[in-house]
């Protein structure tokens, strides 16, 4: 089952310029920051109510974030819900026809286990689903 | 004071069909549905946790939404914020440098008073402050 909105991903070049201009515009600091080697990438998250606003920057060429702001630029990359049970979501989702791009959950930031659905088949959204470990 | 996240607004061209897809997707129906006039938007709205999801196909060829989508495709279009002071946030925004799409707010979805910031302030992302009328 989803139950909340975990997070929303903004792909930023510059981690500490955009560290700055978030707090400024919500008025606090970031209150995490850490790398995740798996994803290759650098993120910092700001909690506002129950939900974060996640700044990733891309730690390699080959990062799906870099890659993304090549693309497109920088702005919001993607969106992820928190789940009760990350494995039979992703068995659902695939029964219901969504196209996953992780198989399986994998590591991701602050010590979730997350899988992403690919964009293609949920309008161009792409969804994280994540469950604390 | 920005208090939490009010929802994130998704483009779709064809609101019928992906109000059952993310039905399908999140496990919940829509919970809230109308057309907003000023904004040349018909939106559907989830709610999951305290955050709404909500859907949005333009209803006019000069829509924002329908010129995003011409120009990105469908996809994640804005970050909305809730604030207790509409104005007082707008005021205090720009004197942080942050350049305003709306100088005043108007109306919104869901009986609020919106206004955006310009992406090219808030690194590509649009973000809109609502406050409950």
């Amino acid at each position: 089952m989803i139950t909340h909105v975990a997070h929303i991903g903004i792909a930023v070049k510059d981690l500490k310029g955009s560290k700055e201009l978030f707090s400024s515009l919500f008025g606090v600091g970031a209150d995490h920051e850490e790398e995740v080697p798996d994803q290759k990438v650098r993120t910092a998250m700001f909690r506002i109510g129950e939900t974060d606003v996640e700044l990733l920057q891309g730690t390699a060429p080959d990062s799906s974030i870099t890659k993304f702001i090549e693309k497109r630029g920088e702005g919001i990359h993607h969106l992820s819900v928190v789940v009760d049970n990350i494995e039979a979501e992703l068995l659902r989702l695939r029964r219901e026809g969504f196209q996953l791009v992780d198989e399986h959950p994998r590591p991701g930031a602050d010590n979730c286990l997350v899988a992403f659905l690919h964009p293609k088949s949920t309008n161009g959204v792409l969804i994280e689903l994540s469950q604390k470990r």
